[in-house]
């Protein structure tokens, strides 16, 4: 089950040590390397790539400083456990899931904007509708420095008044709280998976598209009042979804 | 935001309405053209691949009939929802998940093969242990004849002695319920969202790589007792996973 490493023509003039890091991280981004599993030592290394020892020990050090790989001394290198579990089943901000990950949470503001018209999404084989006038806000939320996700949220301006003047880079779910007095009830949302758009490939820092999470949702304040919509992308590198099935 | 429609040197001998709704295709599997998104008209193609009407028409019927896509009168052609949710909240089996999506399941049995050595996961930062001996089952899940997922279980033998001589191609909570008199009373699981792994294209009929969600999972029968444990790809182009968070 070894992965093929294929070659980007975008990477030709990079010295070779840094080509074959960057295959190897690329195939754990796009999760043909598995958590966990092996990555090629130096001989595979230098078998595949007809490199010297030098260049396939240089390779895996960088992918080793870049934080996606492990070596034990005597077993081998290994794919680092490099993604945040995020449960699908509690209402939990970004802010508080990347804090009870050990990370450092930053946000980066996009956009904000007033629209009279509404939104609508369907969930759940349901259309619902999130009338006007709303907020748009675009946002990059980060850990440690690194984008993890972009999120769009379509506010209801009913509920939340003015929230275009408050501090769009902290959690909304405080503003929501502490500044309306809204307590949050449910989330319902729709995971898909798809590759990282173009358009957020710079965003992220990407050079070749990944697998991601699109989350749709839609937030309820209250017995089915609908206080925002969301549509973000996840870095499926970045990310795990954990849930529980009941009866 | 109309996505590139990259050309693949694998297609180069096909007749060239046949490459267009391939590539039309392609985006639609890796979610560059969202569900209820606009595709590419007959002159946006004729445009940007130089070819006829009769060429561009042919690319778009033969897109419709695939049943990617669907054309509306007056207003355009639109990225169908071909997409089966599936509730992650729910202890659903393929076979009731896909007749609820009026859709009809069949199964094809890969492999069934009995082990002595055990099988352990992390979920939500546990490691669950599964002791041996067991039953590791691998099967392909089709809906009307359509490749859905590609399912890996491992069957605790305690708890379903001779299983492995059950008719695997039927559902097997059925079997854990009426062969062995068990009640699920929980699943926990994984998603990572990934690429669909080299071997599986042929399997899913793909002709290059999509996005897929990997499912990992414990089910639990009783109190903290462990029945399975699961390792599955469910393919992105055809499944959306919906939850719901609550406090």
């Amino acid at each position: 089950m070894a992965p093929k490493l294929k070659s980007r023509s975008a990477d030709e003039e990079l010295p070779k040590y840094l080509r074959i890091s960057r295959e190897i991280i690329g195939s754990i981004e796009r999760g043909r390397l598995p958590l966990g599993g092996r990555v090629p030592s130096e001989n595979e290394l230098i078998r595949r790539y007809g490199v010297s020892n030098t260049i396939a020990r240089r390779a895996l050090q960088e992918a080793e400083q870049a934080g996606w790989v492990v070596r034990i001394k005597g077993k081998g290198t290994f794919v680092r456990q490099n993604r945040v579990d995020r449960s699908a089943m509690r209402i939990l901000g970004f802010t508080r899931n990347m804090r009870e990950a050990g990370r450092t949470p930053s946000t980066r503001l996009v956009q904000a904007l007033v629209h009279k018209a509404g939104h609508s999404l369907a969930v759940n084989g349901r259309l619902y509708v999130l009338r006007g006038p709303l907020c748009r806000i675009e946002r990059v939320r980060l850990a440690d420095g690194i984008p993890m996700m972009r999120e769009i949220r379509y506010i209801s301006l009913r509920f939340c008044p003015g929230i275009q003047k408050q501090p769009l880079e902290s959690s909304l779910y405080d503003i929501y709280e502490k500044e309306y007095g809204l307590q949050l009830s449910q989330v319902d949302q729709i995971l898909s998976a798809i590759e990282v758009p173009d358009d957020l490939l710079e965003v992220f820092g990407l050079r070749a598209p990944v697998p991601a999470f699109q989350v749709e949702g839609v937030t309820f304040c209250g017995k089915e009042q609908i206080l925002e919509m969301e549509d973000s992308i996840y870095r499926g590198d970045m990310y795990r979804f954990s849930v529980k099935a009941t009866r």
